[in-house]
Parts: structure tokens; C-alpha cells; sequence
């Protein structure tokens, strides 16, 4: 069975395109936040009261295939899940699509850590590991 | 007299053209931010210390008036000063040129509250206030 | 009587935050183009249809009054209308509250010089003209 | 043999940072990007002036693996080299580290196609791969 995936969308801005004409690279990794931020707010665990609660996700891993460019004023769809989850990690999987054409722009992943707040190693509270397990496929 | 001037140097990164082929506007008070953080950093006193101490110097006002557009690659130079001194408050100017042509790209302003961390109206501590008015003109 | 304002939401984004907790100040630039955009969106000429007939419209003055501190994952809405209307340049006024207290975060304008493709002052197409003076008050 | 390494020293922007405290993580692929400009530049290819020459090199893949946290107003160093070239494609491989105690930060890779300006794919100048070419080990 496939992962339940999140969805959320926003339109390119200007701010976010270089002089090539196209969403400069790097947005790419502010986009995958967006995901995976929805998929906190739709499981109801907003990240920000995870911070609240004493725990941060620094990224340690991220990964992105670039497929084709995205430009201004374009709508983007971020789909995003679950792919791994262990004790003391949860990696994103994500995919972008430009909602006009369904044309695949990016896609790739990222992996957290699960820290406390003074940045040593914890583990994901009980809930949210079961929120997260939830939403994966061999559960 | 005039004041004291800090400068500092950049050049100009991909990430901060948009399709304009150009800088994008909101970069200048990044740049403005590099300006004033260098004035502290060259008093002894840099924003990162502050911040430790307890005190925040959060906007409350900015200004830009763009002369000329900055392209990628080139290098620039951002002066600033302090331009008003306040129990409460303190304001930067800036001026950013071009290095190549000496060409003035923008200038304006930021003025700055004194919080502490609970974001509270504080003072600044009276070693930054003799320094900082050190800098000014007609002290 | 009033101008009419258009409205644009956003949410805040954690890429948007700095370490002071709250949002960049550069980054009210940044949503004041998302509530611009949205002003051309809603009029039926979207600023890159516009890029794409030859115009380009540049910052010459930005301006932000920051009355509250936005925070990541709060909702909110960007109020814009045209404030001046000339020959060869626009400006907008915006206002920006969080949805959730309609506490007022910041307010500002942007002035926008009209240039060719090829950085020429020309005046903006009759249309535009039309429509955006179709928004002000004493039209 | 090893490639021959450039370097490019930045210092950490305030508005590089985020909530948690540290440089948010999009950010890195920024100074991955200040890296390969550095090499070009030191190579006397700019890549202002290959755009010039209609040569683009938008990246295709990027990965990062964060190692520690980079803090507002240290000195970094990021250490850059071609890693893999092939007609229609270049990879630069990155390690930044932090200049006062120099603790590995991030390390990882980019890799690009090469385009014309009209999007279609073409092959480096034969000056640009002999002199890419010139800094990889196995030449």
C-alpha cells in the first residue's frame, strides 16, 4: 500500500525566480518545508508546537532532483510523505507538480534529526510517532 | 563634522537576481543589514554579543531609494552610519555603490527599537550608546 | 471616497524567520509584491503577461512602517491598493495584519518606475492606465 | 591525485538564519552556489560571461548532508571542486567549514546541465571543459 500523501499549494513569486528566468534552485528546499509543514498541520501537530513542546527537526539529509522550471506566477501543488521514521529520525519524500500541465518540476527528500531544545538527541514523542506511522503504508 | 562611515564589501549572488536580470528589491535590506551589522562589528560590539546580553534591536522602520540596478558577480560597497541616537531607539544610514563605476545603486535607512529578549523597551547599555555616539558628528 | 483594496493570505513560512523568532524584516518586502502581484492578478493583467508585452516595473522607493512581529505558520492577509498613479510610474500602499488577532504587523508603500524591456522610461499601456485608475478613489 | 580545490570565505548573514537559531538549511545550496561562481571566476570563466556567451547551467540534481550548525556572524570557508565532467554536464562537489575552529558544517554536491539560452541542450565551450577538465585529478 502507498503512503497517504499530503498536498498543499502555493503560486511562484517573484522573489523567488533569478535571472535565468526560472525559481532559483535552493527554493526548491523552501518548498519541500512548505510540505512537510502542511503534512504537520493536517495531522494536527503544527511544527511550531512541537517547538513549543521542546523539540526541534534540524535537517541532516536533503536531496533534489530537478525535473523541469518553474516561473512566476505559476501554481505549484507540493505533495509530500512520510518515508522513513525511525526513533530518532523522520525522513519527507516529496514531489512538485505545476498544477497547469501536471508537469513533474522537482522532487526528492529530506531526513530530520529529533532534537531537544538544548540540541541533544531525543526521541519523537509517543503521539506524533504514531500520528507519523499512521500515514505510512505497512501499518 | 560629519559622521563616522563603516564599510563594507560584497559581491553581488545569483540568488539574489530575479528575471528582471537584476537585484531583486527586499536584497537591499539585506544589504543594509550587512552595513550595520559591520558598524557594530568594527566598535567592538557585534550584534551577536548583544543579542547574548539580552538586548534586541528589532525594525521598526526602513527605507530604500533605488538609483541603479546591481547586477550578478558585481562587487559592491555599503556604507553606513549612525544617523539618529535615542535612549530607546537607534537609525542607520546607507549608501551602496557599485565598486566598478563608483555608481550609487541605492541609499536609505533603518531605525531600530531597543528590546529586551521578553521584548520589552529597554535602554541600550551605556558602553554602546558612548560608542555608537562616538561615531556621530557633533559629539 | 476609498481606494479599492484588494486582499492576498499567505502563511508564514519557517524559511521566513530569523533567529529573533520572528519574521525577517526584508521579507515584508517580499509580501508586499505578493499583495502588488495579486492588485494585477485580480485586474486581469498579470504582471508577467505584462514582462512578456515589453514593461518592466522596478522599486524606485520602498517603505515599511513594522508595527507587530509576524511568527512561522500565523495566517496573513496582505491589504494593497494603488496610492499614486502617473505617467510613467505606480505606487502601491499596503497594509499587513495577522488573520488571527487583526493585529496590524506593518504597512508601507512601493513606488515602481515603468521601463521598456530594454530599460527605457515609457508609459504605461492606456489599458493598464484605465484599469488601474478604475481602482482609486477620485476616478 | 586529488582535484584541485578553490575556496571562497563568506561570513553568516543575519538573514541566514531562522527561528532555531542556526542557517536554515536552503541556505547552504545558496553557499554552494557562491562556491562553483568562485571556481569560474578563478578559472577566468565567469559565469556572468557564459551566460553572455549563451551557455546556462541550471542544476539538475543537488544534495546536501548537514553535519553542524552554522551561527549568525561566524566566518565560513566553502572548498569547491568540478567533480565529475561530461559533455553535457558538470558536478561540483562542496565542503563548508566553520574558519574559527573549523568544524565541518555541510558538505555535498550540484550537478548541471548545460543549455543554450533557448533551453536546448548543447555542449561546453571547448575552452571551458579544458579548463574544467585541467582541475580534476585524472588529467
Amino acid at each position: 500500500m502507498a503512503p497517504r500523501e499530503f498536498k498543499v499549494t502555493a503560486k511562484v513569486r517573484y522573489s523567488e525566480t533569478d535571472q535565468m528566468g526560472v525559481v532559483y534552485y535552493a527554493n526548491y528546499l523552501v518548498w519541500f518545508e512548505l510540505g512537510r509543514s502542511s503534512v504537520l498541520d493536517q495531522l494536527g501537530y503544527p511544527y511550531d508546537k512541537l517547538e513549543e513542546h521542546g523539540f526541534i527537526l534540524p535537517a541532516v539529509h536533503a536531496e533534489v532532483f530537478y525535473r523541469a522550471s518553474a516561473h512566476y506566477n505559476e501554481e505549484i501543488e507540493i505533495a509530500s510523505w512520510v518515508s522513513e521514521l525511525r526513533s530518532v529520525s523522520v525522513s519527507f519524500a516529496h514531489r512538485i507538480v505545476r498544477i497547469g500541465d501536471r508537469r513533474l518540476l522537482a522532487e526528492g527528500s529530506t531526513k530530520h534529526a529529533v532534537l531537544s531544545q538544548d540540541r541533544k538527541i531525543i526521541r519523537l514523542p509517543e503521539y506524533l510517532v504514531k500520528a507519523l506511522a499512521g500515514t505510512m503504508a505497512d501499518v
